[in-house]
């Protein structure tokens, strides 16, 4: 099969633009990407962009051909790919895929989300889109509430702690504090984390990301074509899965399958285990689903992600460094961007030159991205070699 | 390249189901593809939905991992493809590069539209989505007004007239009479046409394609495989372009850069030239639409659609059958679904095996679905053989 590495990446600030619409943040990111690839917008085959509901955001579908429209891309293809909040992890992906079926050799994907257009409680309702309509919206959940039922019953199986879950927000802040792109960029405490305003028990506002706008890009070129590029990092493996929408048809609430099945096809094709990962991206929307997320991963056996937290394993300078830019907590989380934000934080660490948000020695990196309750998986395996 | 072929077809009936939901229909879609096949679910390796606005139509996102979920089929890679009206075309498309790729070898693609949950005004605001909100949409254009602009050029620069669009829909009807598929199975008059309530100078409402329920799907297999099943139909080319998403900032409004840079890519790869394909299939989601198809895909000189039509060119038994099966006048068009059934008719006519609506002979098949006003086409061209 054809290799394909990443040679451009860049995401605009994580926050409320309240002066930057949709459009503006997707162009945004796409130069951001292409000046760090040293290429031009003429240079570029197809463009694939993540977006989960701009429908409801911003009274606009058909983002795709916005982007290529507002970016002077057209006539190239461009094509929208959803997964709620894993919306930019598949685009990333269908642009991998276009690269490796021959019919591309230099292509952008992005991932772009303007929440802040709408009031917090539509955002909510919109968000709602992403798990079952006719099971779960209808009856009043939120996804606070769906990740509350996982982190209860996490508690239950496992005697995960409320602190434990604390300290996951504690130390995306802490990373977080470093990455002047992030939303809230600095540090808090566990006593903070727990004093903070109850939203649906045991979660509490400090255990949940943010409404963010932003937008983030990445280009993608054949294996051909990435020698003539400095420090191309490879895709090393891709996988996806999905489960059933609604989170009481699963066997496991304190697991997701879809994140399992993902993550076996990407250390496959990756010849990786958990072990030879470097640094780590995880999909923390509630500090739960890190604890989830690292268990399902294999960075520790189920169950074991709670105290693996608390035992400062996941920091930047510990065992195995997760979300070591800030995670959706502190960087936010504009749903659509989120996917392809990791990857593009994996890549710097990657290249070496990441500053003072650097990992020193990191050669592989992994990134997970969760749609909705864990309904979509993507699991994107990167690294220096292959 | 590794070529692919579709070897399952099938879709629902199209209309106003208020007794079934985009699950179900979705769902019923799958099964009908997978009967024609003569496959299991366990057999499928991903699945790809096209769907254009179900977030605003049912409040639901996420429909890819719906869909999976719904038939049975996860955890497979689920992944929703949204591009306006051409969403499906699109993620048609995308199964035949993840074939093509080597990561796949039976996939699934579908489309799918609920659009009768939601208020008529409500739908017509929502299909706004597909235009510029902030140019179009926000002033108030509807799309039946952006095509009503394009037709008011084309009769003032190439003297089609009133009468000619008309015929579209007579010709489109008179198909989908022998459709029983069809949301409106029964042949119109040019008088009827002419007569009924005018909707944007100078469109009708006997022009404008309706507000419609419905899904449809496809099983693609990799060449390797294609041998094992019978009567297969090969996807000889693919072509997919953008353009401006609003009408104003194109060079003309009587033609789709879009379609002519979709049609040359598929014409290309399938080493076809337009007089070459035996039957067609257009969007004519306005009549006029179809008369700018015809000429954006060669079948005759810019300017001269209108005449092309009144010839009879267009009919069943004329030079270039188009619509053979009702378009989507006739037939109906659930955005989201539209794509994928004009390649099923294609498909089906190329099987030689389609009963009444066959056509006989017919070797090759173009599809063209657009979406939006243009911003999006795609141009998929199919064959008996390779």
């Amino acid at each position: 099969m054809r290799r394909v590495a990443v040679i451009g990446a860049g995401y605009t600030k994580f926050g409320e633009h309240w002066n930057k619409s949709l459009r503006q943040l997707s162009t945004e990111a796409g130069a951001l990407a292409l000046e760090d690839a040293k290429l031009e917008g003429k240079d570029i085959q197809a463009l694939y962009i993540g977006n989960m509901s701009s429908g409801h955001f911003i009274g606009q579908e058909h983002v795709a051909a916005l982007a290529a429209d507002q970016s002077g891309l057209t006539p190239i293809p461009a094509t929208r790919v959803e997964a709620a909040c894993a919306s930019s992890a598949l685009a990333f992906r269908q642009a991998v895929l276009s690269i490796m079926s021959g019919k591309h050799d230099i292509v952008i994907a992005a991932g772009a989300e303007k929440m802040t257009d709408i009031t917090g409680a539509s955002a909510l309702s919109t968000l709602m889109g992403a798990g079952d309509q006719e099971w779960e919206s209808s009856i009043g959940l939120t996804f606070a509430g769906l990740y509350a039922l996982m982190a209860q019953r996490h508690m239950k199986d496992y005697g995960t702690t409320r602190e434990q879950m604390a300290m996951v927000s504690v130390n995306n802040h802490k990373n977080g504090s470093l990455n002047p792109l992030a939303q809230h960029p600095f540090e808090i405490t566990v006593e903070k984390v727990l004093n903070s305003s109850l939203i649906a028990d045991p979660l509490r506002l400090l255990d949940c990301s943010p409404i963010t706008d932003g937008a983030a890009a990445v280009v993608l070129v054949s294996e051909e074509l990435a020698k003539r590029f400095e420090n191309p990092i490879w895709v090393l493996g891709s996988g996806q899965a999905s489960d059933t929408l609604a989170l009481h048809n699963r066997n496991s609430m304190t697991e997701m399958l879809s994140t399992k099945v993902a993550a076996k096809i990407a250390y496959g094709e990756a010849k990786l285990k958990p072990e030879n990962i470097d640094v780590v991206e995880v999909h923390d929307c509630f500090s739960i689903n890190e604890i989830i997320a690292i268990e399902d991963l294999g960075f520790c056996e189920k169950g074991q992600g709670g105290k693996f937290v608390e035992d400062n394993k996941i920091a930047r300078d510990g065992e195995r460094p997760v979300n070591t830019t800030g995670g959706l907590k502190s960087i936010g989380h504009p749903v659509g961007a989120t996917g392809i934000r990791q990857i593009i934080d994996i890549v710097k660490q990657l290249r070496g030159t990441y500053g003072s948000l650097q990992i020193n020695g990191a050669k592989t990196g992994l990134a997970l991205n969760i749609g909705g309750s864990g309904a979509t998986a993507a699991v994107h395996i990167l690294g220096r070699e292959y």
